[in-house]
């Protein structure tokens, strides 16, 4: 049974979310929706990227992802669908998919151009879903667009090294439910770098020299519970998704504070790697 | 396979929503149910109206649509199952179904009378879910309800037009995730009103010559994009639903602000057209 | 078909939901994935259990429930799954489950020991889905864990009775979408402390002599509606679970106002019912 994959800025509230699966299950009986997200931040096409990145691939291959970000058709934001790593993308080419091009060469990408003349004013209900039909009934790219060679870039994407390799430009992607702060360095990246050395993580103020396997490293299991102070703690660890993140121990914007809130950091603010001689 | 979609103020917290699809689940096996919003505001009848006039259509004929706002069932608040467009609502009758029964008049409407004597304070749960299993399997509206005539209406759902057919009065009915202001002018009303005559849209101090195909129509793709400034910049569209809207281009409550916010507009408020000679 | 509801603290905007619904996909073709809650206060465990003890109930037998709050795995943070009620329990063994192991004791408890040695930052994803998926193929708890006898409580779970039967001694335990208050005191545990007595129910300063059957008894439908002065009214009513609430009649946050914030009670605040002699 086909997959088909909902990222989009809708929000939860509006009927926007409710109307594309309507008109997906009226074009296909068989089929499984599932959603992603539809709390991107409007037109944050950076936040997508990282959201789709980290959420597809646990999916079965051949599932179709569509995303709806920022997708008003216009002479500089055409649709098209991208088929990478034996899955299906279906969106703008407004940067969206350059985070996971990245990382997996496209195996095709097509400009869509089944548009009727007429304008739209809700694209991924009127072209989207019948793009994303298409594919689940087995077509082909080619039949609902051309070919094209390359993808819109999300500007300053990637951290960099300096020139004398003593330090990790990066900054802040991605802020997530607990408030923990997520940069752009990769595990992958921050290890060649490295090169075995000692560092010092710098954001805004705040000094790490340490990178943790889990949250809960940081807790002193030997002491009583009623006197450890770990809760509210900053720590630095890799996370799930392999990005080097800013967290606090427990966090909750609504009681302790997060990362995000104590230390006053925000998305695309500046994160420094140094190393030590 | 039934569809069966769900429109609360339950909120995405609480297990309202879980309790619901469990019990769904647990009377039929073979039934898609799909959400289309539980963050309605509570209580907020026309908000649901507006959400559900524009997502149901798109789904199957035969789905059957459960409302759960405002249901408690007392002496002003019964409930009733309708069938129109082929379509089955069931819900309380508050006001959500006028909206809806303003533009397609309904096959069938009955006030369902298969409650226990015992009181519950769960309806959705308790009377709307067995309803709507009934209907999904195939059962008739007359098997749980006595046929009645009309529904209550919701007040000044509509806008009008003035003596001398020199403007539209028409009011603020929907905010939207983007904090776009929707108005309930339609174009086909607006269009027999206008008569081909020009116009200006007054909200608040605001004033609006031109309403626009897209929202991006408003941006000179001719200029450098570091010299345009069209971002936040306000215009007026019908919308993907034909309501006028008035938007703010790629607007966020975060950062840019909304049509709302920034012009101050909230539900209810008035939009005047007036028609120049 | 399987059916594996999800409730966490994973928010509605991050990757880990969709990530975990995929994963499920993967392993399984033929199951209903079924979202309780997301919107979980990031790792509290009281919201959780009540969530999860009031949702779970109607599904049927055999269902299989994934909850992901506070799961990270440590010294003091085992993972289990439970077999109670029909019903398959998958989460950190903090306390989510006490609430209801309270009411229905646990056929089966097994602390599961299937981790690979290397650690993980999302369990979830990473050992949970795989002992869901294990349950759903008609696997036994035995092969993913070793059988354990007891699960660690909540503290301060139960409401209690004073030496000279005179008053119950109660706590907040959750707030709900509409703002309002619900205690630990349940029905049953009321109307046998109560034996019939008069009593007086106190929350900070406010006082309620009576228990209504449902929200719109205050309403006296005699009064033209214009007359009344209902809305934003304090109650206090057993609700749908049958647990002792302070509310305010057609409450909204961002409008009347709510039990909460209009009487300022949270979390933990504690409420007494005194019976009178």
């Amino acid at each position: 049974m086909a997959i088909i994959t909902l990222t989009t800025d809708f929000g939860e509230k509006d009927h926007f979310v409710g109307a594309v699966k309507g008109a997906i299950y009226n074009e296909l009986d068989d089929v499984k929706i599932v959603d992603i997200s539809h709390s991107v931040s409007p037109f944050n096409v950076l936040e997508a990227a990282y959201i789709l990145q980290n959420a597809y691939s646990s999916f079965p291959k051949g599932s179709i992802h569509v995303i709806g970000i920022d997708s008003e058709l216009n002479p500089e934001n055409k649709h098209i669908a991208v088929k990478l790593d034996d899955h299906y993308f279906i969106c703008a080419n407004n940067g969206i998919m350059s985070m996971i091009c990245n990382e997996i060469a496209p195996e095709k990408i097509v400009e869509i151009n089944i548009h009727d003349k007429t304008s739209t004013n809700f694209p991924v209900l009127d072209v989207f879903v019948k793009v994303a039909c298409h594919i689940a009934r087995g077509g082909t790219l080619e039949v609902v667009g051309k070919v094209i060679t390359d993808i819109k870039p999300i500007k300053n994407l990637n951290p960099f090294v300096n020139d004398d390799q003593s330090q990790i430009i990066g900054s802040v992607i991605y802020i997530d439910n607990y408030g923990n702060v997520i940069t752009n360095i990769r595990r992958k990246f921050f290890e060649q770098a490295q090169k075995g050395r000692a560092f010092e993580i710098s954001a805004r103020s705040y000094k790490f020299k340490e990178i943790h396997k889990r949250y809960s490293d940081i807790v002193n299991f030997d002491l009583p519970e009623e006197q450890r102070q770990d809760e509210g703690r900053g720590l630095v660890v890799f996370n799930s998704s392999n990005y080097l993140e800013i967290a606090i121990y427990k966090s909750d914007l609504a009681t302790v504070g997060s990362a995000s809130s104590l230390m006053g950091l925000k998305m695309r603010d500046t994160v420094t790697v140094n190393f030590l001689k």
